[in-house]
């Protein structure tokens, strides 16, 4: 897998500029949670847009009340203006009407919040809404369809985890946020790596293989990838979950009758 | 503007039961409204699907109250399976924490918390969610993007709004639903026809013309429709339209840097 080139911050800016403009947007809104990439995010919108960049940090229940210090600090340090819009009363009626809800099913129902949340600014500030995936989460499909992994235009999206990693140290990231665990945040001490049974720069290199030789998942051989040198099993594993999952990042099926 | 051969309802429930099965799935879920196009999407998975289609019914506080009277008579006479999900509590949150929002607004949150309870649904019972957006809408981006527009299959989405009216005509919808006059029921009284300024039939052979001639809306040339014999004020005003809320269909653009 490739190293990024010292200009990628200075591409992904012009990207996030050219296509603000071609939609008819000078103004951005980032959902900030405190972790990494969204700050990598805010920071390159920040660079763009200055004071026409708004972080919307969106605390649920079960955040951490660490990622909301973290995404404060951030916020602080870069001068990034910002708002807290918790979502805790939806989360908390959610947790009513489905006292049985999984932590899972909470997670998604907070991701989709903050996305109607962030959809709800764009209107009424003309901003417009940019994402915060990287490769890795879109590739394994750890995202919520609809929520998190719903956007207009994303930086990100196209650079593995590690290589989110690589940006944040040129962006000058604050060492607290580079340096926790990766980690969705659904609840306190929730780490995307125990969750995914492997770590990012254990399958960043495989994940890259996956999507520079196969552009549709449905045809993807194990056997060759196995020839490569990577463990049969954690081929198979992440093979089964990136065809699983790839149905997060199509859009809706439309029937065509002619 | 052809209109819809007899086979029809069968090629789409083909459509429906192949898709599906090819993600997994033998079970749907529909969001029915009370409205044209969900009441025959929900006949069309029931014809499929049986007691594996099941229809949610999520009224929010401007609802109107026909509405969700329409959804049971449908359920009721066609033996649907379906429950209640009124989203009211989290409209009412909403509300608290805008008070100055607008219908439109509004009408937004509530379409995004449909989407959520389709796809908890979806998660927690196996379930496919089916879309009800017509053409005429998605074209004219009359519809929420990641809300009503969210879906993973979607069988009327190729069909104008006046294909839609023939396609209930042969399930038999019920007339109280076939004849009360098109609204997103955002509010009660609403009209989609007094909000777009046109009527469907009025318009329907002209987006068919653009469909079929363009599949870049930035190409449309009005000069041609206008040579077809369509009035300039309308093309303007449609063509306008499209190419504006085209961005409601697009998935979400990812910066490559390779």
């Amino acid at each position: 897998m490739p190293s990024l080139t010292p200009d990628a911050p200075h591409r992904l800016s012009v990207f996030l500029q050219e296509q603000s403009a071609q939609r008819g947007f000078n103004r951005v809104v980032v959902g900030l949670s405190g972790g990494l990439d969204s700050a990598v995010v805010a920071l390159l919108c920040h660079r763009v847009f200055k004071q026409n960049c708004h972080a919307l940090i969106m605390p649920a229940l079960t955040s951490s009340p660490q990622s909301q210090d973290h995404a404060l600090l951030l916020c602080e340090r870069f001068n990034i203006s910002f708002s807290l819009a918790p979502i805790q009363a939806y989360h908390q009626l959610f947790n009513q009407d489905h006292p049985q809800a999984s932590l899972t099913r909470q997670g998604n129902f907070c991701a989709r919040m903050r996305m109607i949340c962030l959809y709800d600014h764009s209107l009424t500030h003309q901003a417009l809404v940019v994402g915060t995936s990287n490769k890795s989460e879109r590739m394994l499909g750890y995202g919520t369809i609809f929520g998190d992994l719903a956007c207009a235009i994303n930086p990100i999206g196209d650079l593995f985890k590690t290589q989110v990693y690589e940006l944040a140290r040129m962006l000058d990231v604050p060492l607290e946020i580079l340096e926790k665990k990766p980690s969705a945040d659904f609840y306190v001490g929730q780490s995307d790596e125990a969750d995914l049974g492997f770590s990012y720069v254990q399958i960043d290199p495989l994940l890259f293989e996956i999507s520079q030789r196969w552009a549709h998942t449905k045809q993807i051989d194990c056997a060759l990838l196995v020839q490569l040198g990577y463990d049969p099993l954690l081929v198979k594993k992440i093979v089964g979950r990136v065809q699983q999952n790839a149905f997060k990042l199509e859009p809706p099926l439309i029937c065509k009758l002619s």
